[in-house]
């Protein structure tokens, strides 16, 4: 597997433009389009919010309905969430308006949304941006890039990433962009994940794949413990690479898993890294737990701590906030068998031996967690199996953002 | 039922002091002790946190087995929490020393710690702090005022209550004090309640009236949703008010119940309030739900999400962030049917109507949302059942009470 330029236009035959609609914000894109002409195989996972944005019925309908994809519709600024019939006829005039611009058929068209809730989309300002995109759509890195800037909302950086793997020969490419950071105006943080692979790929095999590899990507980050109700991940494989097409569990398909599991946690990583407010991205390993779920639930107990984010940004080696969260995290463990580290660029640190604080110096654990990205490690000494979770810190600015934007 | 003056001492037979015994505090008294000469039915509850203190543990084998209790030992500072065998002995050292200038039972002495966890506790000073309590101890309101005010850590304000109702023609008093505002130190959040009664009940009604109390009252706030390693309630009976004892679920033990309850509820609500950084206590009401079960995960669910908390720090009417909580939750609703409103001293506004936001007047509901009491309701229209939950705003000073200690 290697590392390539690119996000969501590296791939074999996508293509992605971007424009400024004018939805909500000024001065800058905010609708993104990719395009493949050749048909896809899409897999999607979505937010299991009992309240789900119109998007996410639309798509979910798609991935289970449709016979294929060409085509992603992606606008910021509002989230078409809590419209009622009214917004879920907006995905589909979104969508014909696409299906004939582009001559493709409507339920091949995928869309989403993120931004404000309750608002209705401005449908003439939608039509125009893919009225506009359509002509624009090209298979540059430089689009796909463009796109990844349009569908940032409280995101600071734009998040893509590609990589290469061979398949019986053929070189298959894998790309994605998302955002993802915290909540916007009135509303929620909205996580979209889009993938694209030239890998040929079972329909099948390419949602189980997908389905399988959330679980330890994106279910494994947290900013602040409010799942969205637009969170959407969708992965289109257009088969263009070549590769004998993976059917079953094979060789092929370990291959496709392990550079999809880099894609994901590379773009998974980036939003926790750049969650509202963040100052450091903030890694849980769990290591030596008896089975995978329990240290799942342990490290995802500590990366969702207010107390242990808010050491976190004070750079404060506040262990017993850490061993408190692994306390209440519901799964079964030691306390008095757990040994902690710390550790980042600035060096590493153990700061509990069996449950106990050893003899540490705070000033070079504050060292440590001074970094941008900081890991803690947490050593049950019970079994084999291991999980990773990604946060952030909790800073004033997180309060700032939600807090005093509409006062 | 009705107020009145006091707390822990309020009750007949309960006495009450408090020192400046320098565990951490400069200048302040930082240990209390309550004590009945007449022997107390007792019964706890105490934190579910896999992480227990050391007065945890000790408590719970006293409760469970001990024939009476007499005494409780309070102290702030340091939760001797993660502190092994070593810990353990000092609660017994402590029951020791009370048991024997009090003239009662080790066993019957119950003892309490909030603080910074791992760090062992000073024993002369805590056996200091004892003798200089016992030949203070008074069974004066004062008394039991300043006990309240010595177990405070980060709370900005004391917090006591105490009730009179009438059981087989004798008056029964119940009073309470607690402690509990977030963490201190690179410590966690610690929850402490105390609650002594005059009533004569089995031990048996006791400890049902309090867990069944507890699911509505303590287990329905949270301050930053981290469940301390020392969460401590605890119910002393002495019988001295000469009522029928209670040894059933008979009309009595409903207004004991219910008396009980309005303690608990005002203790669980001045924590709430009082919340780390706090500028105001935020009430969320479910109505007509199907079951309890499910207006309580959902009202919990609301008072818990950091960004619904930013935004009534903020006075932001922001229920598309209330409705995504609801929707995450994991209780079944119809998000389609659900009416929405927020209420204060200021008034009373409808925000939503059938899950669609009204055209309310933003500047109204921001005048609302400023009181220093805010309550949501949740109008879910399925059934007859309801959930109050409390919490508070997420602040800036959260943020610097738990980020900034140690730098």
């Amino acid at each position: 597997m290697k590392q390539v330029k690119g996000g969501v236009t590296a791939a074999k035959g996508f293509e992605a433009a971007s424009t400024a609609a004018g939805i909500k914000y000024k001065d800058r894109k905010d609708m993104a389009m990719i395009f493949s002409k050749t048909p896809c195989k899409v897999a999607g996972t979505f937010t299991t919010n009992l309240v789900k944005a119109a998007p996410v019925k639309w798509d979910q309908e798609v991935v289970a309905n449709s016979k294929c994809a060409h085509a992603v519709v992606v606008n910021a600024g509002i989230a078409n969430a809590c419209t009622g019939d009214e917004g879920m006829g907006y995905c589909k005039e979104t969508a014909d308006c696409a299906a004939e611009l582009l001559d493709i058929s409507s339920d091949s068209v995928l869309v989403a949304s993120t931004g404000v809730i309750g608002k209705q989309l401005p449908m003439d300002r939608i039509k125009n941006g893919v009225k506009n995109m359509v002509p624009e759509l090209k298979d540059s890195l430089e689009a796909g890039h463009e796109a990844a800037l349009s569908i940032m909302t409280t995101d600071t950086k734009e998040k893509e990433i590609a990589v290469e793997i061979e398949l019986s020969g053929k070189t298959v490419t894998i790309g994605g962009m998302c955002k993802g950071s915290g909540m916007i105006h009135p509303n929620m943080c909205t996580m979209l994940s889009f993938v694209t692979t030239d890998a040929k790929i079972s329909k099948q095999m390419l949602q189980e794949a997908l389905s399988e590899d959330v679980k330890d990507t994106y279910n494994m980050i947290s900013v602040d413990g409010d799942t969205s109700t637009n969170d959407t991940c969708l992965l289109l494989a257009n088969g263009e690479a070549g590769n004998e097409e993976i059917i079953t569990k094979n060789d092929d398909y370990i291959k496709f898993k392990e550079a999809l599991n880099f894609v994901n946690t590379t773009l998974a990583k980036k939003m926790a890294g750049d969650g509202e407010g963040a100052t450091a991205l903030f890694e849980v390993k769990v290591v030596h737990a008896l089975e995978k779920e329990q240290a799942k639930v342990l490290s995802k107990a500590v990366i969702t701590s207010n107390l242990t984010k808010a050491a976190i940004y004070g750079h404060d080696a506040n262990w017993g906030r850490i061993l408190c969260a692994m306390g209440y995290s519901g799964a079964e463990f030691d306390p008095e068998k757990v040994d902690l580290y710390f550790e980042s660029k600035n060096g590493s640190i153990q700061i509990i031996e069996n449950g106990v604080a050893l003899d540490y110096s705070e000033e070079e654990a504050t060292k440590i967690l001074s970094a941008d990205e900081v890991t803690a490690i947490a050593d049950l000494k019970l079994g084999e199996a291991e999980a990773t979770a990604w946060g952030c810190d909790l800073t004033y600015d997180y309060i700032k953002i939600n807090a005093d934007y509409r006062s």
